[in-house]
């Protein structure tokens, strides 16, 4: 499918693709460039990418495809970087967890012979690093590919193209449909696990069960990750939290009240819901 | 251990707890009690006990130990017949959910030929009925034994090293501990669930990850249960909500905010203390 596969950020989600890009046989060469001498040690000795180096000119020559996998603050700057280096005709894209703010960094600053379209691969773990990463980690996940009046049609289907061999279903949306989408069903249940793991004192964690384990275990995620997904998507998140009030303060009411009728047809059409899933 | 052991009730956990015993061969026989013919009939064909039946005269003669594991709501009533029908000497037991509201309606109405402490063994799922049932559900989890000035030291030792023998670890407390404690750690972390699956619509379930479904897992319980879970443990489930919403709200602020350096440093403060888990 390239000749050249160029993954900017190898941890977690950048080595998983580059482990899945060799896998698939879906380049013949597979560059990670990291930032830090440490990282490129890790990239290298993981076996995600064929080879890793820390100078973007080196890394960036003769690229067909370059995927951004850094932390959502940092893309639209490493976007810069690469297309200050980037010869030649290359599709860009990135892996960010929040796509209007990087969207419109990105398509700012690029020149005519990079084509951008984000992505949002929705597979990941509370952990980071290589270490974890794996070919698997996108089977049967689904990927949000972003199209605004500027995406190019041709990066469009390429990189729709790429995120299915992969191992994904492909949904397009606007950055913006994205944003909000991904605030319900991702960032909300984040902050929500966070501040239920603060809401027990360390003395009770003791006697914390499964649901205690399953309903905050992404409250291990990474805290600076996770600031900038907030703040980059401040708005959406915003409201999706003040919902999730509202709908606490509808359950709590019905027990405060004690009206048992309505607690559980409240909490009957949840469950409903929810066991399609 | 046991001549005969009764439990009454035989779904989930009542199931489970006959299948540990059977398997720990902790009594010569194990009876269930069950309120419908369709129950008695499920609970036979399990094999989870020796013998099922709807008479509680019949179930109860003999009886050693009596577990009652029916719904929080049902359980004092239950307890009402089981004292009834009872002769001689026998530890009662009950497995719900919260108990101080139990400890008092069953204190309030036992014989002296009746020995009674409270348990809850905190395991279980989302899911119930007697064919999820296995001798494994306890293994490793913590068992909260009550102790009131009521409270019968030797039914106390029997029931500790009864619930030793399923294979959990046992913690004894007051039934107003107890609550308070199970509020954060599993009362709670069910109103979170069902608010959160509640806040997102139908059509962005697809959208859903592993995050969604991790902390969204339980909001698939059953309603009746939960109903009667938060009612009886109305005051302290109440505090744990209001509670949770201030650490919402703390988050919430320090987004709204753009605090990046406050935000940070709440996430990690609580990532830490869960990672420890």
């Amino acid at each position: 499918m390239f000749k050249k596969v160029v993954i900017v950020g190898v941890g977690l989600i950048g080595g998983s693709i580059g482990f899945a890009v060799k896998k698939k046989k879906l380049a013949e060469k597979v560059i990670g460039i990291c930032r830090r001498e440490i990282s490129k040690e890790a990239a290298i000795k993981s076996g995600s990418v064929d080879y890793a180096t820390l100078d973007f000119k080196e890394g960036l020559k003769d690229a067909e495809l370059v995927i951004i996998a850094s932390p959502v603050g940092k893309i639209v700057d490493i976007a810069k970087i690469v297309a200050a280096h980037a010869d030649g005709s290359v599709i860009l894209t990135d892996v960010g967890s929040t796509k209007e703010y990087i969207t419109q960094g990105i398509e700012r600053i690029i020149p005519d012979n990079i084509k951008y379209a984000g992505s949002h691969p929705m597979a990941g773990s509370e952990k980071s690093g290589v270490a974890f990463a794996g070919e698997r980690l996108f089977e049967k996940s689904l990927c949000i590919i972003t199209k605004t009046v500027k995406t190019d049609k041709k990066a469009l289907d390429v990189l729709r193209r790429f995120w299915t061999q992969i191992g994904c279903r492909v949904e397009l949306m606007t950055p913006k449909m994205h944003d909000a989408v991904i605030a319900h069903v991702s960032h909300l249940p984040h902050i929500a696990a966070f501040a239920l793991a603060g809401s027990v004192s360390s003395r009770e964690y003791k006697f914390a069960a499964t649901s205690f384990r399953d309903t905050t275990r992404i409250a291990s995620s990474d805290p600076v990750l996770w600031n900038d997904i907030f703040m980059t998507n401040k708005k959406a998140v915003m409201e999706a939290v003040s919902e999730y009030k509202k709908k606490l303060s509808i359950i709590d009411s019905a027990i405060r009240s004690g009206n048992s009728k309505r607690l559980i047809a409240i909490l009957q059409k949840i469950k409903d819901e929810r066991d399609k899933l």
